[in-house]
């Protein structure tokens, strides 16, 4: 029988310390209950979202996970094995499975989907076609209802999502401004991504520089909360719009970090503060993908990979995005 | 020549000593520069938003008022002499004032608009008809959108702006929660305004009566932000919408007050919290004035007045009115 390596969540991690709360196993593959699809990975995804399912919490948008069973996440493979007959063996899909070799989901659950096999780089369906890419713009053009010529902020701007919001935010005519930690990333996000100004939280005031933007900042594309979201806050323009996309530095908490200390702005400039998450939007499909393949084809929407190799450095890459210390998306190549 | 009295912003008040910081004064009434128009105020209106003006922070939704001037104030009364002939001598006006027995005023600046002077009540235009009614349905229609079926939470519940919230919730089909200080608050909401739950935020823990509501909160119309919102923001319903209205518990501070502790509930639950203010709204009247004047003709709609009398009793009035004192609205009589 085939063997399956898998990511089990032993207890919940202190901070970053995933060494102590998840292991990597061994198991046999169980035969197919009906309905269920089995799909050997070619690629994890890294992403911060999930280190929330990790924690003990149960006020975050879902169940902590349980503790004892594969760690969740995203997941870009093969369909090998098929009970139902939407997802054939051979088949590229994505969904939510297991950090393992072979996922065995129920499709409805696992929000799973076929994807197109013949694309160039299959990698981005975890990009310009991801999750991460339909999360940006659900963010921009439904939540902060982007127009063009006003300014955006995007925290966290070199990440995954944050990367794809600088360039859909640029594609509908904003004028982006990005903030990310260090001076490579505020190169990536000049040279490459072409945004107008880059902000390196690390080594400059935020405040200072939002000041500066003539009649303030319109929307701001927020993946960090956090002490960002009060550097911002003051800086908006009045019937601003916050879309709150991830709270980062919250995520490896057990406590809710304190409520923006500028929260009085609400009322003063009369803002609109909105969470949102990308499930909410699935259905939406038919429209958002089309507008995505005609951006990536187009070139104007392009999402750099961190990859890494082999299912026994998950861990090592997770914390690493956890960190930080990626531009653009970090994934796990499981298989070829 | 007319003398006039009126109350002086000397300095910026200390919490709510305003007796060192305004002065009841004597002066006489200057001839009518072109454009003005002279009203003599039948009654003013305590606002705790008006609060805000005082202070010396330039980061409110309208600068401070200038020291050694006379203080800014809503005001009902009869134009005396006019410079504007849409203000004839002897119509009956609201707008933006003086707390004097005469405010000079430039009607555009002012929001001068004539009120029905046939009214039963006359009081009314401060009421039922008035800008705190017209607040509490642009934000309950507009920002919170209420839906029959829903539960509306409403804060500082017995005050002008909460009790016709309150009502208006209710004229709208929801059920309907206020928060007030003490059981004679509470009291009145039940019994004389008809609401369906009432919660002494003195005596009870709101946080866990609000997390009986089944299915949890729809909306929340917030006059007061600071802790109540802490424990409102846990307790709502996913897609919940906060309607800020005010922040009564922030008007007295020299410094912001802290940010909601459970702001996390807004990327969680998928909240929308939204500031906004009357003004906004002002060119609604075709729309909304009628729709209060028929709850009001159809007895759905009162408001409680809380009335002093005399201009030297105003800042009396005004520290009551910011203490909570008054159940309603309260309002000083300058002249009948």
């Amino acid at each position: 029988m085939t063997r399956n390596r898998l990511w089990r969540l032993d207890r919940h991690p202190e901070g970053q310390d995933f060494a102590a709360a998840l292991s990597l196993h061994e198991a046999e593959l169980a035969p197919l209950a009906p309905g269920e699809v089995r799909v050997r990975a070619r690629w994890l995804s890294m992403d911060a979202g999930t280190r929330m399912w990790m924690g003990p919490r149960t006020d975050g948008y879902q169940p902590p996970l349980p503790l004892g069973q594969p760690m969740a996440g995203l997941v870009l493979g093969t369909v090998e094995e098929s009970r139902d007959p939407r997802f054939p063996a051979g088949a590229l899909v994505r969904g939510f499975g297991q950090w393992a070799e072979w996922s065995t989901v129920q499709p409805d659950l696992a929000a799973l989907e076929p994807v197109d096999g013949d694309l160039a780089d299959l990698r981005q369906h975890f990009g310009a076609l991801g999750l991460n890419a339909w999360t940006a713009l659900a963010g921009l053009q439904e939540v902060a209802r982007i127009q063009p010529g006003e300014w955006l902020v995007v925290s966290a701007a070199a990440g995954a999502t944050g990367s794809l919001a600088c360039q859909i935010g640029r594609n509908l005519g904003a004028r982006v401004i990005g903030i990310a930690g260090g001076p490579d990333k505020c190169r990536y996000l000049l040279d490459e991504l072409g945004i107008e100004q880059a902000i390196d939280y690390r080594g400059e005031d935020v405040a200072a520089r939002l000041a500066a933007i003539p009649g303030g900042v319109h929307a701001y594309f927020d993946n960090v909360g956090g002490p960002l979201l009060d550097a911002v806050l003051p800086n908006m323009a009045h019937y601003g719009r916050v879309a709150v996309c991830g709270m980062v530095a919250a995520y490896d908490r057990d406590e809710p970090l304190p409520g923006p200390a500028r929260f009085d702005q609400v009322l003063m400039r009369r803002l609109r503060i909105e969470g949102f998450f990308v499930p909410d939007f699935l259905h939406r499909g038919d429209e958002f993908l089309p507008r995505l393949q005609g951006w990536l084809g187009a070139g104007r929407l392009a999402l750099r990979f961190d990859e890494w190799s082999g299912i026994e450095r998950v861990l090592d890459a997770y914390a690493h995005m956890l960190r930080g210390g990626n531009i653009g998306k970090v994934i796990v190549r499981v298989t070829d």
